[in-house]
């Protein structure tokens, strides 16, 4: 796996960005997000999605020029209607609107619907949290998820993301409610490994070891009945406020060519906030179980992570980044 | 266990509470939301809870007379001091100044300290949802969950609850973020029972079968790192926002002599919703998975014990009935 200079890497994927039309400030979000997740080693939600992100544009159900319709229906609900935008472009318009509203009403929710894959929810929910807020952050997707005690793929991945400052410094946690992402089920059939029992289950409903048969089945809700209760509880919840698709309906997170019907819900919370860093490093400076070195804080590696790839360069797959090498060169010959 | 007609039950609990000098309107409530958990089936929250409360209330750590101080810091931010009120007369006070304030902002929260245990969250979820409305609810407890990879209990059993209107009924979930409740491991402790592995550590922080070792030790987060990070993060911004004690200073919540000092928050948001009961009704209809008999919607199990209760009377644990029947023939006696 290469190690790419930031700059460098942030070039290949501006020319690329740019060759698909994408205005400059959509642009630099968009990469920013994609660089987040790759440099916190999330590459499942890294520069993986950019050649997707490429064709959904020349196909039309993306357009990387609008920011999304806004329309507040009470002081503190704003429903967006994201005019198929670029997701990290509609979700950071609509939190930029809930934070200056939250600045005077307490509290302000965003219900997103017609938008594209807004990427790690962690990516907003730590910008928020660097400037002194708390955010709260759904999103949904295609069914991917069995229901506990089901067959097949019936829920989204439907992750939760949650930041806020703790008086030195962001917390934020991100986590699906699947026991594991589909990427990472398709990463172990790639590399022909079998994944654990308990991660998925086959196309015929029944658990299986074999990652090329989990890919068409799907995948366990995590902790079993109370993640699918959690996953099925935030799937209802933005959907219905959004009146977005919902289930086996949702489209267009994976695929290149259909509209992407999900539906995303930001609550933004803005009041003075009692310190908790203290209680953070209480927790660092438990005695670890056996078998872990240390009790680590949810999104503390991730953030190791990052500042790594700053100083040093950012670890991108080869397949991944020959790819977009090669889409940069197409845009460089025809432009 | 013996059954028991509801309004015979109903009836001693009264007794109880008029006896501890809890105001009608309060005690209705307190009493409701112990029958509703103990007609669900969740023992652990139902009527075991009241010697305990009536012992807080001798004790002078619970004021039965309060429903908190509301102080609206913004149009949309309630912040309630609870006064060490009863946790249901609080919580429900500031449900219903949430409701109203919702109907023209879209969307409100409160952050309550200083009230007592607020028993389980579904109830007032289920509530708000028949009201049709969204809650999304939190709150805190003592200590009871160790981090992932830690030995000591450092967290919360921090529970999360999710009502809303379907279009045709309630959905209500309502989960800890622990992988069992303390009550359940004591059950197993008095019955002489192992526990399973993975429930709990013992009091040097080892994995443990044994239920009574596991009570001087520490319950595991549901689903490993994932339910550690969503319960630290309830704890985190349930905490900071109500400036209210964290980790291992919390008290209150077990003990009857102790001020509780946990913290609460609900989030109640009023717009008009798209229907998602055909959605469940589609997961009902699902094949069930080697082992199930259905595929189950969160809440509906409890929802059927709960009307079987009403019609058919309440099953209730021989010691918890006997208690109640001697503290309701004291405070006859004493009257």
């Amino acid at each position: 796996m290469p190690t790419i200079d930031l700059l460098e890497a942030h070039a290949v994927v501006d020319c690329v960005l740019a060759g698909a039309g994408v205005p400059p400030a959509h642009a630099r979000l968009q990469r920013d997000l994609l660089f987040d997740a790759e440099m916190r080693g999330i590459a499942s939600h890294g520069l993986l999605r950019l050649p997707r992100i490429v064709e959904r544009i020349a196909n039309g159900v993306a357009d990387p020029e609008t920011r999304g319709r806004h329309e507040w229906r009470s002081p503190g609900f704003l429903f967006v209607d994201g005019e198929r935008g670029l997701g990290p472009v509609v979700a950071q318009a609509a939190i930029d609107a809930l934070l200056e509203r939250a600045s005077t009403q307490g509290v302000a929710i965003a219900s997103i619907a017609n938008s594209n894959h807004i990427g790690m929810l962690g990516f907003y929910a730590d910008r928020v949290a660097e400037a002194d807020r708390c955010l709260i952050a759904f999103s949904t997707s295609e069914a991917l998820v069995h229901p506990w005690g089901g067959r097949r793929a019936m829920i989204g991945t439907n992750p939760i993301a949650i930041g806020l400052p703790t008086g030195n410094g962001p917390f934020m946690m991100d986590t699906a409610t699947s026991v594991v992402s589909m990427g990472e089920v398709h990463d172990h059939a790639n590399r022909g490994a079998p994944i654990p029992l308990g991660w998925a289950v086959d196309g015929a409903g029944n658990p299986t070891t074999d990652a090329q048969a989990a890919r068409r089945g799907a995948i366990a809700p995590f902790g079993q009945a109370k993640g699918y209760a959690l996953g099925l509880a935030f799937e209802l919840l933005v959907t219905s406020l959004a009146g977005a698709a919902i289930g086996r309906d949702v489209k267009g997170t994976l695929d290149s060519s259909d509209v992407a019907n999900k539906a995303d819900l930001f609550i933004v919370i803005d009041q003075d906030l009692s310190p908790v860093y203290g209680f953070l490093e209480q927790l660092r400076a438990e005695a670890p179980a056996d078998g872990f070195e240390e009790v680590r804080i949810p999104g503390e590696r991730g953030r190791e992570l990052r500042q790594r790839a700053i100083t040093e360069g950012v670890q991108i797959a080869d397949v991944t980044w020959n790819i977009l090498r090669d889409l940069a060169g197409e845009q460089a010959t025809s432009n």
